[in-house]
């Protein structure tokens, strides 16, 4: 268990191995087993094979290659619906379109991918997941004809790993592990908890090839700009807007 | 691994021996290996181990005994701080302060929760989600001296079993598994999916003992009644202003 947990990085290739229907459903039935918000499983996956299906939500994940590779695409959603259709057809008020039950139902989903991710690693798949499903969160539902109340939060692609690249650095575990209060982040701190991932060649490289200042500022400037994240964040609050 | 992810249970009663900090660690460290947007990790973890400290979270976790009896409390968080200031420090404009940060920031988290659940499970201990960790989020907030942008999403208390209830009840599969598209939930749909839970002598009881209609009305007029839920959302909706 450890190993696997240890040992997971994102797999962006995959054989033409399809994954066994049985496998599958072993899988999903692994991530159902997570906690869940008073036991009442707030989501869904919807699982897409098919190449004409992939091939529609690809644009979506802006033509990532792993969605039109991958033998199986799953979308993972936060779903309302479910609870909110059985509590209606039984006299029954859900009270869930508020702000609370949207994070319940983004936390549950999450737990159920992160289950998912680990038990297909287990049974020697890989995965990828792609955080682009919130950027394009209505065109993917509709695609998907989800209903009110289904949320894409996260896709994972699987298939049988085509190649295995090396672990990825992670930030010291002091950057994420604090005792008794929160650890303020000083700039002394700050210059300690970066100065490893930093000092790698790869970072420079990418600092270089980018033509920045800093690594910080490839993230900033190139990769996740203020003005894309405020235009997908108007779209996630108009569809999310009796929520929040 | 599967056996792990198919064993869980939330454990509430542990033994009053202590995790040794080694295992601590090693818990922590795997949680990091989960999947993270752009890895930059968007996540925190609050370790609380002394007494005062648990007896001082208790009441906003509504005196749950877990908090008090566990060794360890762990208060799991979105962090947009550590990246924001790591960029401010760098002359780089983060632009997190939107939903689609804060949800990014809520899913990282919780994959992070997760590795770490499960890490813990496969090392013999027992872990329990609260999800009262939002509901009081404000007020964790303060008592864990978060500063802006780390908000509480969930808290795990960890700890050597002391029993080991039975495997809980779940949907069938087909309730969350859908293929190509989400399949509608129909008036007999919803009657197939809970059609088994309905029928177990324990929904059953707990109709009787509550003295309702039926099991939906149990979940929505005792368990999470509507007010609390708006609520508790018109307190996080305070608390995350600058994000939604």
């Amino acid at each position: 268990m450890m190993n696997t947990i240890l040992n997971h990085r994102s797999i962006r290739s995959y054989t033409s191995e399809p994954i066994h229907p049985e496998m599958l459903n072993r899988i999903i039935e692994a991530g159902t087993r997570a906690s869940t918000t008073g036991n009442i499983q707030l989501y869904s996956v919807i699982v897409t094979q098919k190449e004409e299906n992939k091939k529609r939500l690809a644009p979506f994940h802006f033509n990532q290659p792993m969605v039109n590779n991958a033998p199986v695409v799953l979308t993972i959603c936060a779903d309302l619906n479910r609870y909110n259709t059985w509590c209606a057809n039984r006299n029954a008020d859900a009270g869930t379109d508020n702000l609370l039950w949207l994070l319940n139902a983004t936390i549950d989903a999450s737990l159920f991918a992160q289950n998912i991710a680990l038990a297909a690693e287990s049974e020697g798949l890989g995965i990828c997941y792609l955080g682009t499903a919130l950027y394009n969160a209505p065109e993917i539902s509709e695609a998907l004809k989800l209903p009110k109340g289904v949320i894409p939060i996260t896709v994972i692609t699987m298939g049988h790993p085509a190649s295995t690249p090396p672990l990825t650095d992670r930030l010291p575990l002091e950057a994420v592990m604090h005792h008794e209060n929160y650890t303020s982040n000083s700039a002394d701190r700050i210059e300690a908890l970066y100065a490893e991932i930093e000092a790698l060649e790869s970072s420079k490289q990418f600092v270089a090839d980018n033509s920045k200042a800093n690594l910080a500022q490839v993230f900033t400037d190139i990769r996740y700009k203020r003005a894309d994240s405020e235009h997908f964040s108007t779209k996630l609050k108009h569809m999310l807007q009796d929520y929040i």
